[in-house]
């Protein structure tokens, strides 16, 4: 990491935050630096001075090998741009010609998702596997495709929208405006959802944990008092995870894949959710019992994943000249 | 197609039919020789011999160059074995090795519908495309993916069963033990559950076509019937239409094709099954508004793809070396 090859610096621009990381060759995050991310309704070029802000920092005076991007959004097939981020101002703008121009210095670009599986393929649980399945379980549902090795973008830079499969006909409406998507059965936000649905009904945990405000229920709390014993937590932990089984069932179905990454926040619960998940893969996978059912894992990255995975995206572009 | 390089033949290994066809090298049919298959319940040898004599009346006394299979059943990774295949009696048998050496030249395997989207793509409607999303609708559904060009096989050579995704929770029974599988809203046989239910209820043609008898009706007659404007048996195309369009919709929202093609019987409906399912996937699809949605086309290739797609197979091997 001496300053004469440069530093390369992966950056997580996320809805509402920033995270800037010099990350080495093998993976390993040096340091990091966070930062908030101004908002939809804004100038882009705000945005671009926070980015440039958090990478100057992390950089510190030393030079700048490459820069990769992890966007909370769509980006075209190229990288070229983002098309499209609910919670980012960008639309269609050229975001990395314009701050490979501002940066003199190169720049790659690809979607959050892309980024944390190319973590994971390059350093993580997916090492050496040539075809993976990522979920990432969030306040929705993130996903990628790896074949061959490769992060498979789609023909518009739209592979991997796992999480608006219709898997419920005239199920939960969605803020898409489809209705049934998976994501309203199996996210952060379904995972709130049961637990409310139980809040006053029975006792449990979690009513002292939010202070009997069903809105102020969080994530965490949620996991806590699954760790705790709580019934309602638990059984929250096992909605959830049973539709992860669902859909990922369907998606082994199309890939055949040769394992399956669960990331996210949500992922940290791990085997509390994961065996409820692995149970309904196994019972809603056809022919389950006459082939190769893939592992399902927790990835090895957490919030650092779109950092590293963008990270070694810029080192390959600039490998490859 | 002298004698001099030999004759290339490509085999579509049915559940109840065998047909085996010469394949000139731009994807045409030459002469076509179709066998009954001897049944699930009976020794491999005997379906080996059925496809003997087939190839050999296509060759009728001419060198053969390569002969490639399509199999109605589940292939293993290498295209080196049938490892199921519901209505043959192959259990994980080398088929490939053991037919290459009966018949002293290059043999290739793959399944049928991994062959047909092969014809698709070499000669047919996918022609240049890069990303094909294949849905074959017969008795049940069957699928392929193609990316890169390639027809990906999956880790364990089972990927494109798109037949069994879950699209309703608690849904239709289906043969494979599952509910609620897609083919079973979106197949022949949900077209003939869609009319039959019809039937007796309401004036329709089909109760002429089929005599009464709802266990006589067939997939033509529901074709021949909504071409005369019979109301019922439009609906039961628009019914399977708006099926297709929803798993399509899932399919392209993990896959992101370039061009989506329709193949098998029900297929040869055209648009009076394309254009429901064209506008279901419009509505189903997550930001069809803000995205290019792939096309819907049907199929170049009717009975004959598994054969066409087969030959170019062996001869891919081949030329391979």
């Amino acid at each position: 990491v001496g300053t004469d090859e440069g530093v390369v610096v992966g950056v997580d621009v996320g809805g509402s935050k920033v995270l800037a990381a010099e990350v080495r060759s093998d993976g390993v995050v040096v340091t990091t630096v966070a930062g908030v991310t101004p908002g939809a309704d804004v100038d882009p070029g705000l945005v671009e001075d926070a980015l440039t802000e958090a990478v100057e920092e992390v950089a510190s005076g030393r030079r700048l090998a490459a820069v990769g991007l992890a966007a909370a959004g769509f980006v075209d097939a190229l990288g070229e741009r983002v098309m499209f981020a609910p919670h980012l101002p960008w639309r269609g703008d050229p975001v990395r010609a314009r701050l490979q121009e501002r940066w003199e210095t190169p720049v790659a670009l690809d979607n959050d998702a892309n980024c944390a599986a190319r973590a994971e393929i390059a350093f993580g649980v997916g090492r050496g596997a040539s075809s993976v399945l990522m979920v990432t379980l969030g306040t929705g549902i993130g996903g990628a495709v790896v074949l061959g090795g490769e992060v498979q973008r789609g023909h518009n830079g739209m592979a991997g929208e796992f999480g608006h499969m219709q898997l419920v006909p005239d199920g939960h409406p969605c803020p898409c405006g489809l209705r049934g998507c998976w994501e309203q059965y199996c996210s952060g936000r379904a995972l709130l959802r049961y637990a409310r649905a139980g809040l006053g009904h029975r006792p449990t945990l979690l009513a002292e944990l939010c202070l009997g405000d069903p809105d102020a229920l969080t994530g965490p709390m949620i996991t806590s008092a699954a760790e705790d014993g709580d019934l309602l937590a638990r059984e929250a932990f096992e909605e959830v995870g049973g539709w992860l089984g669902i859909g990922v069932a369907n998606l082994v179905a199309a890939f055949d894949p040769e394992v399956v990454i669960v990331a996210g926040g949500v992922s940290a619960a791990g085997d509390r959710l994961l065996d409820p998940a692995r149970a309904a893969l196994a019972r809603a996978l056809v022919g389950a019992a006459h082939r190769v059912v893939p592992p399902l894992v927790a990835a090895r990255f957490g919030p650092e994943a779109g950092t590293v995975g963008a990270a070694e995206l810029a080192r390959r572009v600039v490998s490859r000249g």
